[in-house]
């Protein structure tokens, strides 16, 4: 039986070995081996990686551990090992997509995210394990905490390398849930930052996703968010991540608003009394707790997503039409039974009905700027449960999903909303998160609130404990 | 020397052959060996094309005849041959975007457009010369009305082509001023549509680039881009094009403002003298034309767009940034001295100074709101002069630029704003465009006022010839 703890679970973590490494009592090179002992040891069962990079890593650590040594840093995350989501071009590894008809992808770039890791001094590890281009079909990777689970997609293995503790930072990325839900089932810290905050690189195909960052800790998913901001930006035409390089100190709410979206209808049991629990324990720690009963704004709001799964599904399906008609056309086959779903209902969808997706999309991110009225931040689970078992025949409106329900995770992607995960509950003795909410562009500060509530809840389960 | 005339000069037109291909008097394949006999003949010295697939054409071409034969046409536009610029991917042959660095460059895709184009029994002739990775470094493409100036750029073929009577229509792109440039230059029409109208396909590294079309006739050019919307729709996010598949009836303005922009005081005498003509007609039909110094909007306008080309300049650097840096790490060379300095520049615009040209943009779409207010629609050049020649050195804000001042151009592709090319004028013996510019997502009312300014300009000049 799986017996993962909130409170016990040690997290890898980076920023904090800093000053031993300008102290050489530690080195980024012996950091980067005790991750890949780490990866020797659990990879055969949990299957993150797609490529591992283990040289060019090695020469990449020794150059920032000659830096420490020199008391020159290149930044905060110099020599931090990271592990790189297998949708984001790398010069000196292959990009796969999932899929094995990019078996043989090798694009000699790097993703602009990655330009920008390198020139911060990190080390680039490997590419991990994506579902099938982002979406459904699932790969090989398992939860860390159990094997016989999902680790949640479509950045599984991105969520399962920190999990697993074999890397303190992976790069994931979410156009409907695909950071936070699998955050939450390998008891990650995940930044799924405002719509065009980090830049995605040069395929933007998707109006509606966005690159994340899946940590040990607060403080490295902050300082590689940043580091990547300041270095390459957000999307062509947005403003980009803003925020000093340190998180924000903590920051205890007034009004935290309980968003239900399509996920509380789904959640079990178990899954709804921690939850319950946790707002329990805000309340104790002087944290009004507002729901769409209370305030008609919020009301409002929790109708103006209501259809964020159905919304997130189409609008996507019509933007793949034109990369999946020419796969199809390339290749006649080699595309999953749940892509083929997705290649014939995006034929289906017309142009009217895409517009008018729009247009619901626009109305729902105009009533998340009135919920600001209704409290600091937004609160709710980062999944509907804890991570199901890989033979469960899951779907996600009609699509089969094995990954688990993105039914919490997709209103934040169509308003563009940050949203930051937090490890803080186990169910079934697997790890199940609780994710905060904030207006576009207040990712900084998301990160105190965050913060507060994730020393806050957790003080207060080890004192029961 | 140069003879073109705008009133003698008869572009290639098709969709008014379409009743010819229904009474079986003429055919699409009839159509397209025309096509290849003037390409024939005049591609040696033109050298408008990278990769023609003349079979493939044929093929395309002769199901197109079987089509109308049995009296079922797959749309408006079945079988018309089409040039794509070489930027767009296309299945069938290589894109090797003005670059020796994708010489070898195939991917096996359609862009969006592409796809759009085939679905609607479009013939895919061939890909048209671009300049260097559509920025400044020129083609071999050489003006069709006079072998020793230039085309125009960075959609150098796409023009010539249309020029040269290769073709009826070709796409194009604009960035800056890369389809309405080239058009005026070559006795184009040309669409440069709203901001997102037409689908660019799933590369959208820069937030400010349009697909256009480039035809011999607004009904063909209307055609073609309403064909590809309906199929294709816009960039992810945007609405795409609207409008009914045929072209507006035309509208008189009551009123037309004069747009200055940076490309007035750069304009030789004799295509002011020559602008000024077009204005004196416009008049005489009953059009009020308004300026900046009669409407204190249009003058916040003006000053709103005043820095376009420095704006545009240093927000592409920034947005190429990441590639340029790829394909530098990747070979070392093979870039131009031009395309080097963007790259020296693209790394030299801080994240805070893109930011405030983002806002500055948003300030200028703004302002062209209120310009709403003043008249129906803007006029202005569509260049600030004849095509210059092969041999100038020009500039454009400190990077060379061959191919002509984009100086009534970029300001368009700031604000987003529908921009059509009509072939008005002759100077020097060679084409020069006029613009009318329109509201965003108002490309179809725009249409009809091309259509009535371009009749009663060549009428007036025909009276006078």
């Amino acid at each position: 039986m799986p017996s993962y703890s909130p409170t016990t679970f040690q997290a890898l973590t980076y920023c904090d070995q800093v000053p031993n490494f300008l102290a050489g009592t530690d080195s980024p090179r012996a950091y980067l081996e005790r991750c890949l002992a780490t990866i020797d040891e659990r990879e055969p069962v949990v299957k993150a990686w797609v490529t591992l990079n283990r040289e060019g890593a090695r020469a990449a650590a020794d150059a920032a551990t000659e830096r420490y040594k020199a008391g020159q840093p290149l930044s905060p995350i110099d020599g931090i090992p990271v592990g790189i989501k297998d949708l984001y071009a790398t010069r000196d590894m292959p990009t796969k997509m999932g899929s094995p008809l990019y078996e043989k992808n090798w694009p000699k770039q790097d993703s602009a995210s990655v330009q920008a890791l390198r020139a911060a001094g990190a080390v680039i590890l490997g590419k991990a394990v994506t579902t099938e281009l982002g979406m459904s079909h699932p790969g090989p990777t398992t939860n860390p905490f159990s094997a016989e689970h999902s680790p949640g997609g479509s950045s599984s293995g991105s969520a399962a390398a920190v999990g697993a503790r074999m890397v303190p930072v992976t790069l994931g990325s979410q156009v409907v849930g695909s950071c936070i839900r699998p955050a939450g089932f390998c008891a990650n810290y995940a930044l799924k930052p405002t719509m065009g905050a980090l830049h995605r690189g040069e395929r933007q195909g998707f109006s509606q996703s966005h690159l994340g960052v899946h940590a040990g800790s607060l403080e490295d998913m902050w300082r590689v968010a940043h580091a990547i901001a300041i270095r390459a930006g957000g999307d062509p035409g947005y403003p980009g991540l803003v925020g000093p390089a340190t998180l924000h100190a903590p920051v205890a709410p007034s009004r935290l608003v309980v968003i239900e979206a399509e996920g509380w209808a789904a959640t079990d049991a178990a899954s709804r009394a921690a939850f319950e629990g946790v707002l329990a324990v805000l309340r104790d720690a002087g944290v009004e707790i507002v729901s769409r009963r209370d305030n008609p704004v919020v009301e409002a709001f929790e109708r103006a997503i209501g259809d964020s799964l159905a919304m997130t599904r189409d609008i996507c399906a019509y933007e793949m039409r034109w990369s999946l008609d020419n796969l199809v056309a390339e290749h006649g086959g080699g595309l999953s039974d749940s892509m083929m779903q997705r290649h014939i209902l995006g034929q289906k969808v017309t142009l009217d009905e895409y517009r008018a997706l729009l247009v619901a999309r626009d109305h729902a991110k105009r009533a998340l700027l009135a919920v600001a009225a209704a409290g600091d931040a937004m609160i709710c689970l980062s999944n509907v449960g804890a991570a199901p078992r890989l033979d469960n025949k899951g779907t996600d409106s009609g699509i089969a999903h094995t990954t688990g329900l993105p039914a919490f995770n997709a209103w934040t992607s169509v308003t563009g909303a940050p949203a930051i995960s937090l490890p803080l509950l186990a169910v079934d003795g697997l790890p199940c998160g609780v994710q905060v909410i904030g207006q576009q562009h207040g990712d900084h500060a998301l990160t105190g609130i965050a913060r507060w509530v994730a020393e806050t809840v957790l003080a207060a389960e080890r004192r029961k404990g």
